[in-house]
Parts: C-alpha cells; structure tokens; sequence
C-alpha cells in the first residue's frame, strides 16, 4: 500500500491512467456525476454484465427485456416517483452550493439515516448544531430545507410540451410492460423478467467516484409469483455460506455478524422470505466467481425506517472499500405494490388468472332493479341509485333481509322496496380468480460492482526486485484475455509469429492486446496493471529448439512463466480460462521457465 | 405472403405477439417514438450488438469505450448541435398537430430532399400545393414553419440550471474524451474507438415502427488517421463484391447500380477514400454473415446537398423493406472538422504529435522587445504592442525588413523601431509537429438493422400439409439458439431427460428454451416463428432402443430431422452453430428422421 494516498483516490489515479473509467466531458471542465469508461473499463464493465445475464437471466430461464430510458409522466404518477422521489436540499446563502441536508446531519452529528426525518427536523437539527456550508463556511441555520425531485426531467416532441422523465431505475420499464411480458409467459406464474441499462438520479452532490452518480447503469430482475402457491427452488442454494448483518444485531450493543447458510437463515426466519434467501444465496455465488473479496462483503438488513412501507423485507448486498460499506445490490420483498398502482393507475390488466385445482361453486348475491319503479321515484339519480344497489348486494347482502333496502347516493340516503330490487343469490362455477403478483426484487448496481471489483483486485508486490501494481481481476470479467507480445520488436519473424498467435486467439474469441513497444519488462507490468490474467511471448528459443515452435505463458498474480507449443497454446488457455484446468496444473504438464529468462 | 397486410404490418404484428418489440408504456396509451424490446427482441438485438462488437472492435483492434448519454451544453456548441441539429416544423392551426414540413412536401410532390431547402422556400411549397394537415385535412398554406431543434435537453442538478441534452448520436462521447483515448493508444495514429449505446432524437413525428424512433441505438466506429500517412490494409477487403449507387447514377436519367469490387471501387474513384471503400467491405461481409438478405441492400452515395459541409464523401449502407431503402447504416469521411472543433471551443488538446523521419531545421522569427523603451512610451498598451510584435514576426518576418515596424492595437495603429523590437531569425531542430487527426466514421443502426433482419428473415410455406411461419435468422443472431422438448409432458423419464439435456447445454453457454406445453407440432411452430435454428426431442424411440440413448435434431428452415446420440449432441450442435458443418453435413453422418415421425 502507498503511503498516504486512500484506497479510493489510488483507485481513481489507476482508473483514470490505465483507461478503467474518468469524469466525462473534462475538456470542459467535466459535469459531476457522470463518468465515462474507458477501454478497460467499458470491456470489464459489459463482462460484469454478460456474467450477471447468464447467471440471472439465462440459468433462470427469465425473460430479458430492453426498455426506453424516457418514459411518460403517467408512470411515474403511477410508480410514486413524482411526488416521492425526492432528497433534502439546502442552498448555501453565500455561495450557492446546494447540499444534501441529510448528508451535512449524518456527516456532522452521530446521527444515521437523518433521510428518514421530516423536513422540520432536519431544519431544527441545522440550527442546532450549527452547521456550515462545506464548500465556504457561511451559517446555514436558518435555510429552508426543500424536497428535490431526483428525476432528470424532458419534454416528448414539440408543441404544446408533454413532460417525460429519465427513468429513476430500470425497474418500471418491466412493471408497465407486465401485461405484456405475462403473454410471453404464458400467463403463468412464477416467472422472471430483467433488464440490464441505465438509470439516471439528478444527485444534489454526487460522490464518491462511480458509486454515486447521476447516471448509472442497472441489472434488476423482478420475480413474479403467486404469493400462496409459488417457492422457489431453496435447494440449490440451502448449503451457500453467508455473512449476515440482521437488524437485531445492528441495532444490539454488542451486535455481531451472523455466519450462517441460507438454508439455516430461511429456517430460523432471519431472512424473512424464502424467495430473499434464494436470491441472496445465488448471489453470493455470483460475486464470489467475478471475483469480489468475499472477506469484505456483506448482507445488511434494512432497518425498519429503511424500507419502503410496502417492502416486508429487504436485504442489500454490501462490499467494503476504503473502510465504508458500499451498497452494491438490494434484495426486496416488494409485494402486489408496483403491479397493484399500475393496475389502478392505467386501463390494463396487471392480474394473472390463477386457475383453482377444481372449479368452485360459489354463491353470488345480485340484484336486478326494477327500472320501470326506479325511474319515475328517481328521475336522473335512478342510475346512481341501481349502481348502489348493486355494489350494497355484493359489499353486505343481509342488508336486503328487510322489507325496505336503504342506498347513499351523493350524500343522499334513498329507501327502495327489496321486491323492487329484485335480490337474489345465485350458485355460480368458477374455475379461478384474477390476482395481483408478488414481486421479489434482486437489483444490482453494475457500476458499483465494478468499482468493487477494481478495489479488491488491486495488489501490489515485489518481482524481479521492482515493486509492481497489478490487479487480479477474475479472468471471467477481465477486460482482455492475453497480451501477446515479440520478445523484441525489430526481428520480423518473431513480430509476424506473435502477429499470427494474436490472429489465432481472436478466431478463438479471445479478447487479445498485441504490444511490442518498450521493454519486456515494461510490458508485463502494464498488462498486470489492468488485469490481463495471461501475457504470451513469442522469443528465439522458442523457434530456434529442435521440437516443436514454442511460446511462453507467463502468469499475472505470480508472474510464473511456461513453455507451450505454440499448437497448443490456443486449447491450453481455453482450458484454463474456463477454470477446468488451473495454472498449477499447466506447471506440472510444461516446462518452467527461469524467473527473468526473458523479462 | 398474406393478402392486404404489408410486410412492415406483419412484421409489426409479428413483432409483438412473439416478443421483439412493441409501442412502450402502452398501459398508459403510449408514447410515440419509444419503443420496448420483448425478450425475443433484446437477445436478438444484443446478439447484433455482440456481433457489431466482435467486427468492429475485437477483430479491428478498437478501443472501445462507454460515455454518458446526457452531456454538458458546451459540447453541442462546440458540435454544432445546438444551433444546428434543427428539422422544419409546421403546427396545424386547427388540430394542433405537429408536423415535419419537408415531409409533407416529399410525401405529396415529386420533390426528394426537401430538408435542404430554405424555411421560406418551404413555406412556398407548402402554399403553392395547397398542403393539408393529414390529421384533420386543415389548410397549411400560410402557416409559418419553424427550427425545431431535436435535441431532448434536461437540467443537472439542482438550482440554478446548468443545462444537459441527452446525446444525439454516440460520436460526441468519443471525440469529446479524444485527448485521453489518444493516451491509451500512446499517442500513435491510426486507431479506431468505438462505442455502443443510447442516442435520442426529438422527432417531430416518428414513423415506420423501430426505423424512425426518438430513442434508439447506434453503433459507432471513429477512426482517427494521419490524412498524409495512413492507408487502410485495402487488402483484405479488396475482393469483396459490392453493390454501389454512386451520386452520378443516382442523379443519370438510366442511372444504374454499379456491380464492383471493393478494390475497383477505389482504384476507379468511384469510392473516394481508401478508407470508406474499407469500411464498405469490412460492412458488406459483416451484414450478410449476420442474415441480411444482399439481394436487398445496396451502398448509396450521397448527393452533395446531403452532406455535411465538411464530410468530404459519404455513403450510406441501405435496405429494401416493403419497397422502401432505409438507411442502416453510414460512412462518412468527416475530415478534422469534430477534433479541430472541440479543440476550438475547449482549453484540451485535441492533435496528435507527428514525429518526422528526421528532425528538422527550421527557421523561426521572433522579436525579444526592449520594454525599458516601449513601457514608457506607451504605457498601459505596451504589453499589447508587445504581443502584437510577437505575432507579427511569426505571421510577417519581412515586416522588420525596414527601420521602423507598424503594428495595430485595438485599432491604433503604433510605429516601433526595429531595433527595439530585437528582430531575429533563429535556427531550431524540431522533431515532429502536432497535427489535428482526420476521421473517419462508419455509423451503424442497431435497431434498424434488427427490423431489416427480422423483414428479411421471415417466411412462410408449407409442412406437413399446414401453413407455417417462420423467421430463417442466422445461428449468430437467433434470440435462442435451440429449443428443448419431452415427446409428452406426462412421462417423468421424458420430461426428466429434456431437462437434463436443457442444463447440458446451458452449461455448454447455448441459449435455450424447454418448452412441454401443447403438441410437439404446435411446440416446432412456436420456435419456427421465433426463428430458433434447431429444436431437440426427447423421445421413447431414443430412450429405448437398443444402441445409446439418442434424440431428435430438427432444422428449422427445412424442417428436417435426425436422429443423434445424446451424447454427441452438444458437440455436433457447436460444430453446426460456429459454421464447421452444415446441417446437410449432419444428415450424411446420421439417421434422417421420417417427416412426421414425431410431430
């Protein structure tokens, strides 16, 4: 570790230099908030990406669908995001900064999730302890503290405007699709529908690097399923070893990580619903083979104030960088909510027909007015009354016991004669009924997943005498596969050799950097630098031997090299890049080359 | 072919049932312009993606990198989006309706290109030909028609509003970030960056499905060439046969495509630059691996009035849907005109340092002036003078020929004596000089090259007596690469089997769907109009034979089946999905399964 640099500014300085990712648009002096990834970090990135669609899209069998990022207001009426979506926002009077009011609270009080507080507090607390602008120290006891829509807002088309709002999360592009998504599903639960793209939150102050910014790049996947008849397959992931954080034991003055299996979690309620625990048990699997350091990461339980109020349980997955805990992913128990305000909101059905085993006989009280009575006693209310009558029969049908049936109409209390009504009850067959899903949300933060992975791959050591950086990225998500490299550059037959090796892995769909520039040295060092699990180097010994033309593969985390036939240089790195042999195992099969012999 | 509908009609009716696309947000009655991808649509379109990738980055080498989709105003000044990025716009006076006036004009006369006219002249045609509102048949004449810039534009942050605009075509991401992205490709011309993503246009009015939509994806390519040093390998691509409709042809009264080659193409100047005629090739093989039909493609120059000012040639890759060529995708040679650009506007380093074969001696003038006599005599001016003096010396050496040297200052003219001013002339050795790279783009549409697939892939004709159909995509595009199915659903050993051969698979990284509902002709069916290369069937004749346990193989296109060991099956399948053997190949190795025999 160098010196006085935090894990997180070493992190920036390397993704910045080696091409993982930088603040966008510097020429002009950037914009807060909005990244840009470089090559190294656009082709981890989508590896992150392609790893989590095999894992919950492809291996689950859900559906994947691919959403606009603009959508109309009427969703987000719908969703809750434009009235809710909002954080606390507090304008320096002096330079004008706007603030995070919670934040200023959380940062300068032992206070925690000050989010949760009403608006008045939060302004009481300012004053209180007499909190400064960050930025230039003026006094902002005093300052009104105002709710900002986090929503980036447009406008669809010309003319008179119609609003339209960046999406807050990828989510509500599935939700608003269920009627149709259900189709391809054949009507039938339980059944999963995901989406990997952006999602945009307009930050009052964006921080920290690519963990919180104002675009972003999602993976969710929404688990419908019947909440009385569907379980998942708990099985698969029963014997999966977890850290848990319950909210007990934050809460508790000696509260302690939980180490437990999901199985054992689910069985003792600690996670309260079997479909979390599944969830969370395959991806702790999942962050475990992209590489994150399973010694820095967690699963944290939302305290109650935490969640939304209709959650009933939700988890985030959390990794440590830098000494904070970062929440990468959440797991919730969302319930009918979503579907539920879609329904009510929209003219679609947002219901899955959920067949009975045997159609059932079920007695339905009706009425039938008579309208020939009804329409000289009530004139133009004559319809209102019959709709009453109606919703009375289903809601109460005692009340049609009597002799005289009493309806509220617009304030208003009508007597109708129960003949007059014509009350019956009827046996009716009916073969289900129409419900509301539950949904189980896994929503993951792909940028921070890879900030995550960056943090927990880099290392640095000593070789050959010189302290070097490298970074261990798992070969699954590293951005390129193999560098391949003559060992000096101005012998042709070395440089057309390594040229026909780079033109062979390719065909084999290895992601390969050609480089002949600067010493060897100098070049393992900057493939180990951005991760490249394996460096080929084309040299004299071996095309000059008596056997067969050889390469040497040369190891990035113990800079180990080998000698390989070059005919088989192609299936030996696939057998090791699909981990079925390891690097250990190639040792014992090929001969070691001496430390330094080409470097 | 279906009767009335026409093919955009079938394949949009198509597109929905099965789950490639359909109007977004349409709980909520829609929003045009937006459209969501179902789950057929987004493997489909991110096989593309993948495929685009591969070609375009991978293979070429590329660096490819992810920006924002919301980017700060100064980077459309410095583009030219801001003020220019405009279509005409005519509001109906009666219903409101917006339309795009050079659209009316195309639609209704004879005139092409409409959008390269004037306003005024506009508004003439529109009153000359006595255009109508197609919404509500209102006169148009004497409306006015006005700019309308297509650029969504958002607010970042809170307060006072720095104003944001979603992208409207990936390319600013890129040039935008050009002085880092020219560090990770060390300084050294040419290379290409790439990118992948959102870009959004305002559209007065969408049309045509997925080709003319407000949010889209575009696949770019911005090669960065030394214009005196760098050639493309023309090479590989020389004897790639094309199709070309050059301006002069377009413009004949017998105008004719031009059957050629690549390398003729150049060499005969019918493509201008060796680098477009590159791209065209690299772009010809790529569209008809991936299944587009190249009897319905062409390569189409543009006139000069639909060229850039500064986009020395330009060629657009096009293709026929319902007897209209869209544009898919486009190759342009852009000069230095973005670069110098975003140089002009920007305090960042936008060129690249050419070294010289040789260093050079050059001669530089430069003045060194005396200022304990210019202070005095003119006071506050005397460090403009000063500046002045300098540019003269570089601009003018012979100006200091003479006694006395004249320089303006804010329109005053102030005389120097030479002497003063300290004129020289000094020999300097300089090793290279800072050029502006030249660019070249090809720019691919991802969504419109999904529904050129889609229109070109789908077919129908007749098996087993009954009218199927069918999409014949590529093995490299298909959203599922093989469907899985028991004979029955209600024999375990069946069912038990499929799955088993589902998770082979799977675990073999082949995209799959098992599906055990309905009969096994219904099942083929569904994937046939999904366009799946290849179902398997588990079968009791496979399962009880008396050689090894075997299923059935089906071809989509033709329908044909064999019948193959279990064991082999993952193998075989790759050798035919990677294009090592034909399906044909297969029936010559094994057992040719009766039509019918199972279906």
């Amino acid at each position: 570790m160098s010196g006085a640099q935090t894990e997180g500014e070493r992190l920036a300085e390397l993704a910045k230099r080696r091409g993982y990712f930088f603040g966008a648009s510097g020429a002009y002096g950037g914009a807060a908030g909005f990244y840009t990834f470089g090559p190294q970090g656009a082709a981890l990135k989508s590896n992150v990406e392609d790893a989590w669609r095999d894992r919950f899209t492809v291996q689950e069998g859900n559906f994947e669908v691919e959403a606009p990022t603009i959508m109309p207001e009427p969703v987000f009426e719908a969703s809750g995001h434009l009235d809710g979506f909002d954080d606390m926002l507090v304008e320096c009077p002096e330079c004008g900064e706007s603030h995070r009011a919670d934040h200023l609270i959380e940062d300068e009080t032992d206070l925690e999730d000050a989010e949760s507080l009403p608006i008045e507090e939060v302004e009481a607390l300012i004053a209180d302890h007499d909190l400064q602008c960050p930025n230039c120290g003026a006094h902002l006891a005093g300052e009104s503290v105002e709710s900002f829509n986090l929503m980036f807002e447009t406008n669809i088309g010309p003319g008179s405007s119609t609003p339209g709002y960046l999406r807050p999360e990828t989510a509500q592009g599935i939700f608003v699709e269920f009627p149709r998504i259900k189709e391809y599903a054949r009507n039938s639960l339980p059944f999963g529908a995901t989406q990997i793209g952006r999602a945009y939150r307009n930050e009052i102050s964006p921080r920290k690097s690519i963990v919180r910014t104002r675009e972003f790049t999602q993976a969710e996947l929404e688990q419908f399923v019947d909440p009385e008849r569907d379980e998942p397959e708990l099985d698969e992931v029963a014997d999966v070893e977890v850290t848990l954080y319950p909210a007990t034991e934050q809460q508790a003055d000696d509260g302690d990580y939980v180490e437990t299996t999901v199985g054992e979690a689910v069985d003792e309620e600690i996670i309260g619903d079997p479909w979390i625990g599944y969830f969370v048990g395959i991806a702790q699997e999942w962050y475990e083979r992209i590489g994150v350091d399973m010694d820095r990461f967690r699963f944290r339980q939302h305290l109650a104030g935490e969640r939304a109020h209709y959650a009933a349980d939700c988890w985030d997955a959390e990794s440590e960088v830098d000494g904070d805990w970062i929440e990468i992913a959440g797991f919730a128990y969302r319930g009918d909510y979503d579907l539920s305000k879609h329904g009510e909101y929209s003219d679609d059905d947002f219901t899955i027909f959920r067949q009975y085993d045997e159609p059932k006989t079920v007695e339905r009280a009706g009425v039938d007015p008579d309208m020939s009575v009804l329409g000289p006693e009530f004139g133009g209310a004559a319809g209102d009354v019959k709709a009453a009558l109606e919703a009375l029969a289903e809601r109460d049908p005692a009340a049609f016991e009597g002799e005289t049936v009493d309806v509220d109409v617009d304030g208003e209390t009508h007597t109708v004669d129960t003949d007059v009504a014509n009350f019956s009850v009827d046996e009716e067959r009916v073969s289900g009924e129409h419900i509301t899903p539950h949904v189980i949300e896994p929503s993951f933060g792909v940028d921070r997943t890879v900030y995550t992975l960056l943090a927990h791959a880099y290392g640095e050591d000593e070789v050959d005498g010189e302290t070097r950086s490298y970074l261990s990225l798992s070969p699954t998500v590293a951005p390129t596969d193999v560098g391949v490299f003559p060992l000096v550059s101005n012998v042709d037959e070395l440089v057309d050799r390594a040229q026909a090796v780079v033109d062979d892995l390719r065909a084999a769909g290895f992601s390969v950097v050609y480089d002949d520039s600067g010493s060897i040295g100098r070049r393992y060092r900057r493939q180990d630098e951005v991760g490249t699990p394996f460096c080929v180097t084309v040299d004299r010994d071996g095309l000059e031997g008596d056997g067969p033309d050889s390469v040497t593969i040369r190891e990035r985390d113990t800079a180990r090299q080998i000698r390989v036939p070059i005919d088989d240089l192609v299936a030996e790195l696939r057998t090791v890049e699909s981990g079925a042999r390891t690097f250990d195992d190639l040792v014992e099969a090929y001969e070691l080359v001496a430390p330094g012999a080409n470097a």
